[in-house]
């Protein structure tokens, strides 16, 4: 049902294609985050024309609103959202720890308090599970319990917890469409990671994750850990790096061996007026653009660049006007797209692609 | 430079065609607001998708923010915003008069404190007219005084003070690409009105409008105005009704002769969740619609009836998700713009366009 053929390599990046029911994946590729069920400011159409293929949505959120049995009802998150590409469903595990109000871990599961109404709810594995069969991404996500890297000791609770969840959300699939990708986590202990990335990669999941990275931890640290952890897991599977996405990170990530990406960096730049550019990144709330005729980037060729002048998007957002985000959003969205495509391309085509570091300018 | 061409009548609706050096308008044509060189929510290519030809956009606002120099040193609003159909910007009387927090009228002109800052500025026609060249709109107006239809005295001395100023308007004018058209005042007494008929339309525009009503007065006082300038007005000159732009008066509007309308209502009715529809007006948010899989209106071709159920509107609604008013706008938008469209034909083609009255199910 699920298959990842390596198309090319160079050292270790590799462009690749994941193949499944609902249509073929191109790897590597940047997901846009949809939390929910919504790329932000952007219709369907908007999104499908700056290129991306794959989308991220969030099971907590659209567990809480509108609730997963209603979007069963209305046919799944492809027809509800209108998205005529790949889906993809995280656990819910992170936005429990990070979002909701007061939570409760035990072996079995974690009960929390919504962020929207202070209702208490009881996520599992067979929970996780069963709300991502409803909404009907194409690729879920078993559930997890992210820690925070610097607190070795817990990290081992965590990732200990999170191989039994692995275990218990495998059983608890029922649908052959969707496919479920297990997470390894361990923080930034290496032994932890090793022992995760052995334990996890030993089970029959279609696709693995590295999760629990960009929460605290170096950049070098990410990176060891990436090193670490694609060392070990088999070339067979595709590798979805967890909510990471600066243009560096994602350069970054590909030369390491990762196939998917998604992060709101993007849309979250576009509410706060910033943008990528080949001169670093730039907020063009920014006086200095009031009379600038120039796109926001010379070289970019999304509906933005080659619409409008910086000028005019400054006026949008002095104005408070919403087009200026959903302008940027374009802008941004397509930068990490394309920059992870063209890195695709020159996999392909054994092509040197370290051009694509001006991208590098725009780190945080 | 600027021609009306009348192509068919149906008693006193008409159906024409205003020749413009930027390019022809098809009449009778609804007008999107774009108040700060945009419709609020909407790039360029969704307002152009969903059929808009002429987009009005607002003197005041532009020339508080970003200044109406600094849009001429941008090479005009149609290069700023992007907008490749026609323009027409009103001449800031109206704003100046709701808007803008104190203001000392006389017969030279306005002195106002903006809203934005609370600066002090000054109108005259003169200024006017100079505000509106570096904009650079196909269409510009006259300045005039808008008065409360119901108090008859003053509405005497604002009529009287919109002639004086609409000759000077006229003397103003430098640019010969723009079509200058002359407002008609005169609140809701019918002797005033016939004089600034009679007043306005003698005067050299190229097109007419008739301003201040749907202000306060009723219904009935409304269409009483309307049959009584249309009778005065020449049948070789553009009329337009400023600011008024429910279905019912788009078509009862039409129906009296008027070629050119513009009104905030659609995508003001987007941003409090509200939708036409052939059932009526719809709340979208309403807990009704929650598993509702119909689109807004059944009869509907724009994008969002297209593409979209009730139900996933009212998420994003409820979810507080900005994708719903620019859903919400598109149709609403589209809904004015293609019935006024659809009338233009039905004149054309010497049909009964009464069908069109399920949308008087609109009314306020």
């Amino acid at each position: 049902m699920f298959e990842y053929e390596v198309l090319a390599t160079q050292g270790r990046a590799r462009a690749g294609i994941f193949t499944t029911p609902y249509g073929d994946l191109e790897t590597p590729v940047f997901a846009p985050v949809g939390t929910q069920a919504t790329v932000k400011t952007l219709t369907p159409a908007q999104l499908d024309e700056l290129g991306a293929t794959l989308v991220l949505a969030n099971t907590y959120h659209l567990y809480l609103r509108p609730g997963d049995e209603l979007v069963a009802e209305m046919g799944g998150l492809h027809r509800f959202m209108q998205w005529p590409r790949l889906l993809l469903t995280d656990s819910g595990g992170f936005q429990v720890f990070s979002l909701a109000q007061t939570r409760k871990i035990d072996d079995d599961g974690v009960t929390f308090k919504s962020h929207v109404d202070g209702s208490t709810h009881r996520f599992t594995p067979e929970k996780s599970i069963a709300i991502q069969e409803n909404l009907g991404a194409d690729i879920i996500m078993a559930f997890d319990e992210c820690s925070d890297p610097n607190e070795a000791a817990y990290s081992q609770i965590a990732m200990e917890r999170t191989h039994r969840w692995a275990e218990r959300s495998l059983k608890a699939k029922t649908r052959h469409d969707q496919a479920l990708f297990g997470i390894i986590q361990g923080g930034v202990d290496p032994d932890l990671r090793t022992a995760s990335a052995e334990f996890v990669s030993s089970l029959p999941f279609p696709g693995l994750a590295i999760g629990g990275l960009s929460v605290g931890e170096t950049k070098e640290e990410t990176y060891a850990m990436l090193e670490l952890v694609n060392s070990i897991l088999p070339e067979s599977k595709p590798r979805y790096l967890m909510g990471v996405g600066t243009p560096e990170d994602l350069i970054e990530g590909v030369r390491r061996g990762v196939d998917i990406f998604d992060c709101v960096l993007p849309t979250r730049l576009a509410r706060h007026n910033a943008a990528f550019s080949s001169e670093g990144r730039l907020n063009l709330m920014n006086a200095a653009y009031a009379r600038d005729e120039k796109p926001i980037n010379q070289d970019c060729d999304c509906y933005t660049c080659r619409t409008f002048t910086r000028a005019y998007i400054r006026h949008l957002i002095v104005a408070k006007e919403m087009l200026a985000g959903t302008l940027l959003s374009i802008h941004n969205l397509y930068t990490l797209v394309n920059l992870v495509k063209n890195i695709r391309q020159a996999i392909i085509e054994n092509r040197d692609w370290q051009a694509e570091k001006w991208l590098l300018d725009n780190r945080e």
